[in-house]
């Protein structure tokens, strides 16, 4: 087993839930394993980019909404608008590394099932008690996790974690790098695919 | 042959450089024809959707610089970095519109040319008179065409196409769209070739 795919993510983006099964597949078909990262949209985006959210940006932001609806039609992942003004996944990311650090499978199961509460159920997942659900289903205490979340543990992890990711030039999610070669949106996978077949970009010559 | 694939394009975007030949070898499978049509990032990034150019963007500006190179050799398409500060392309967007108003397929034919000159020769193409060569390749001649730019015509043809992308949607480049649906990026050809085909995005059923 070579190394693994990192995968980046937020749950606040609907491209990074609507990435990760197709993202599973293809790291299941290359024989490599799926590292999920965290990292926050509202620190690379809006701190460091200086940009604002797709979904406040005009044009862009009616463009998103109608682009993830079809996108999950074509990919066939369930999905729903959760009309919240806001959402805050730091809680989350927090409980994702807590629970990583320990069981990294756990973790993978915990974040598919964020993401889904999220943009499947449209139910928020803002609040720590929120998360109990998903913490129960990874096979994790629900009591222990968010107590940790809390925790200078959990805030300094979620915290070292985003730094590393900027400091990999990481901004928007979903986000790969694999064998050295960095990839941005979900749209890429059919190149980081190229990537990992070929470790080349040039065709082959005739 | 059915209405033809819009394909707003700048010509200060490599991106859309890289896009036309794939778009037009997509068109070319599916019988159908490539309207090219002008927008200004100048307007809808900067102006319109408040945010910066992408190579003045924090992360995202080294990460497209790199992820060009690589998308040139992988779709075997010719690139250098041009190294100009500063690329204007309202001249030669006047002059597209007003060849194209004359004659579509010259005004296609100047497009390439322009986007060869700036992004595999790496030739500044902002003053009307550094336009000369692709107009002549373009079958037009020269000296009526960069007089053209400067008249009211030619000024008004771009700020009405400008004009009308926005009321479409139409953010980035390149920028697709057929048959109803809008694609933004040339990683989007395989969704907009699967629309072609299909005209829904569910899979069908089993």
């Amino acid at each position: 087993m070579e190394a693994p795919i990192a995968l980046y993510f937020d749950f606040v983006s609907p491209y990074a839930y609507l990435a990760l099964p197709r993202a599973e597949r293809l790291a299941a078909s290359c024989g490599r394993s799926l590292d999920l990262r965290p990292v926050l949209l509202g620190v690379t985006v809006l701190r460091v980019m200086g940009l604002k959210p797709v979904p406040q940006t005009p044009l862009k932001g009616d463009y998103a909404r109608a682009d993830i609806e079809r996108l999950a039609k074509l990919h066939g992942v369930p999905f729903r608008h959760h009309g919240l003004p806001e959402v805050n996944s730091v809680p989350a990311l927090r409980a994702f590394l807590w629970i990583k650090r320990r069981d990294s499978a756990a973790a993978h199961e915990f974040a598919r099932r964020v993401f889904a509460q999220l943009w499947a159920q449209g139910r928020d997942i803002s609040a720590p008690e929120q998360l109990a659900d998903a913490i129960a289903a990874a096979g994790q205490d629900p009591e222990t996790v968010i107590a940790a979340c809390g925790e200078p543990e959990a805030r300094d992890a979620l915290r070292t974690a985003v730094d590393d990711a900027i400091a990999r030039g990481v901004f928007g999610v979903p986000f790969f790098v694999a064998d050295g070669e960095s990839f941005w949106g979900g749209d890429r996978l059919p190149m980081l695919e190229h990537w990992l077949t070929h470790h080349r970009w040039e065709a082959d010559p005739v």
